[in-house]
């Protein structure tokens, strides 16, 4: 029986600033991306969010991101290898705690923002990151951009890890997004949203706008909170899977290559 | 046989600023206190300090403070006891990870500056703070300062604890601390500093000024590492210990009142 | 005539985070309290803020606070006085650089948050406060909470100055406010407040909760964005005031005792 | 007679943690470049430099960086250049505040690390953050690194500038410098920077390895502070030009091209 995990990035908050509609969401995923007050987030943020997704059985996941609060870690920050690996330590640490003081654990680590851009494009500094996290739990989930360099770092590393396909975006053929500024990249359809998500699961590939299936490890789809369309989609794209008969559940992790 | 621990702030440094000489007293100490990047270090210094302390068998302690980097930690902030749970959990859980990310593990927790004398007024407080590394620990061994209030927090959780003394300083008939505005408050002299702590940990007490002995927790001593005279007291506590027969080792906690 | 400015605090907005409801404000207030940077608000969103308020006329006000961001500067901080006024001083030069950026200029400085609340009771803090802003521009005129230590600094150093009353706040008959933890102490009714501040407009008194007036400097009336209920008795409190003939303007400032 | 400027960085200095030799380099500067709190020093650092600037005479600048204390202003950041207009206004609104608190002005304005080098390479982003500084004050002085895109956006702007080389930097023929990969990049004999700085100097042009001469903006020469090579690179470039009877004192200010 075919199933999947739906994730949506969480607990992005910030001292007295509201962001996101963590709520809503908790209704529609499995599993939450939870920032570790790098980029978004605090400690009485990351210990509220914790709590709520354990009282749900949501999979927790830590969620590191570069340090720059202004910058909602958006911004591109050379960090060399060596302070990467302890940048996501420290991230990933935090994390832990306060998962543990919410009687829950950290299941998954999935990079935010531009230091997930960046990784997607240089499996050299992806495996920095992640063996950032492995040296603190070796069992860690890694959940990684389907078919980008993040891929490559995790199937080098041996470890565990779910591929990720987005919801919301158009794919080339050769299985890059397409570019932004081209007409149809970002899908705001709902319909047409859970339509491909049903698609693509059940084939166990990125469909691209041109039809072409390619093989892929589809673990979770990413799924956003901000604005009412992506709330919208979110909820269609649950729908139209259940409707397909597809489980919606935590991942389980894979290792090795696809 | 009577044994005791040395210990000292260490990892203060922050991004290319320098402070302290932790390698000089690494050579002295038995537990180090390493800051968690919230008022000194970050992911980087404290990855280097965590296996620096492990390659010498330093007992690893975790050192949060506030957030405030700039004032050092030094500056008075009024924080919730929820939000102070967090804040320690969230400190002491980067510590871990990046202990294991050098291979070796956190043993202890030891308040900072302003957080550590809020708490030794306030048992309240100090129980709090307490709180939170233990929900990330059960284990951990909680430093306090010998008959304040952060001793009555630890007494009052049953959790293991030390007792710490200073080497440095006065104290009154009431065990606390001489006020720094009296002469003699501060003791310089090295050869003095050794003698009183030969006394008190072969006595098990806290010397007063006056003569009086207090029984007392003497688990730990707290040594200095800032400017020339803090490293020659270390160095001359350490040689009279050593002289005295003293063992010198990391402490293995206690439970319950003195 | 009898006149009265109209003040709240904006550009709260921080990176990514959205707070407030500044636009909806600006139809109703005369001044504008800007965030510098420490407790909310960055160089984007100060940029953003007074390019709105110089399009409108309002007047432009530096609002400085604590170096505190997760707290929103609501955290009691202890900093020497020295030190403050050079922390004012900078917030206040961050403004008045931005202010220039957009064409306009600082004309006001009202502190924020845990520092407003510490200068309301203890004058020479107001007084080191003041100074750093005095120190870049003599001519800025202080806006102080009437009847408390806050005013006591501006008179005693000569400078500008306007007093503040609150539209959502009872007074006892010493001029202090209600404790909030007493029935009637914040005002939620917008006909209420707009009444009250009529009346003690047009009494230039405060005016108690027993109907005591204690002559006091009613150059303008606080006012907040945060709610529907804020903002309802914002548009009340204006309304009622332009329906009696007051008439709604910048304050020039006033120098001396009331 | 020929005159010619000597800058170096200082107040990088960062709440308890010193950093450099302020008060040596002071005796052989005739500008100061201060940060401003974003990469390095904060209000009670600034307002202490200024003091000491203003003191001695010292030709005061601002040197705004990105906002990363961890990084020093070392790491690249992307600042789309409407957000970084905002960032050096902020910068320099905060120095002039506190160079006014300390009696002096500040006249000349810097980039740091990072910053300046991608705007040496890229005269766009220049430009934006040379608008920041000219919107807060038209006469502010930029400091260009000579031959670079820096010095291409200020002569496309009109302001006023000064061109700076290095003392301790060796030159290619096409006035870039040396990478430092390569041996003769760095200078680390103190004659030999005296030597050539004399010859560029006199000869108002940058010569190269090669010995090539450039014909350039030789208006300030910048000296570090950091380790004993430097401080006396810094001495001995002063002792040099003194000797050949250059005139040591604050540039005045270029406007138009080369």
């Amino acid at each position: 029986m075919t199933s999947v995990d739906l994730n949506a990035d969480m607990g992005e908050s910030y001292g007295p600033w509201v962001m996101g509609q963590d709520a809503a969401l908790l209704e529609v995923i499995t599993s939450a991306n939870i920032a570790c007050g790098f980029h978004a987030g605090d400690w009485d943020v990351m210990a509220a969010t914790m709590r709520t997704a354990v009282s749900r059985g949501t999979g927790i996941g830590a969620h590191p991101g570069f340090p720059d609060m202004q910058g909602f870690g958006r911004r591109r920050m050379h960090v060399p290898p060596d302070s990467l690996r302890n940048l996501v330590a420290y991230q990933l640490g935090a994390a832990r705690a306060l998962a543990q003081t919410a009687g829950g654990e950290v299941r998954h680590l999935k990079l935010h923002g531009a230091l997930a851009n960046m990784c997607a494009e240089d499996a050299a500094l992806a495996r920095a990151a992640y063996e950032g996290a492995l040296s603190v739990d070796p069992e860690i989930i890694v959940m990684v951009l389907a078919a980008t360099a993040q891929q490559e770092a995790v199937e080098a590393l041996g470890c565990r890890w779910a591929g990720e396909i987005f919801a919301d975006r158009a794919y080339n053929d050769d299985a890059t997004l397409v570019d932004r500024s081209q007409p149809g990249a970002v899908i705001h359809d709902p319909e047409q949203a859970a339509r491909r998500m049903v698609e693509m699961v059940q084939a166990g590939a990125i469909v691209t706008e041109s039809g072409k299936r390619i093989p892929a490890a589809v673990d979770t789809i990413c799924l956003h909170g901000d604005g009412k369309t992506a709330l919208e989609i979110a909820r269609s794209v649950r729908g139209a899977l259940e409707g397909a008969g597809v489980t919606l559940e935590v991942f389980s992790g894979r290792t090795g290559a696809v």
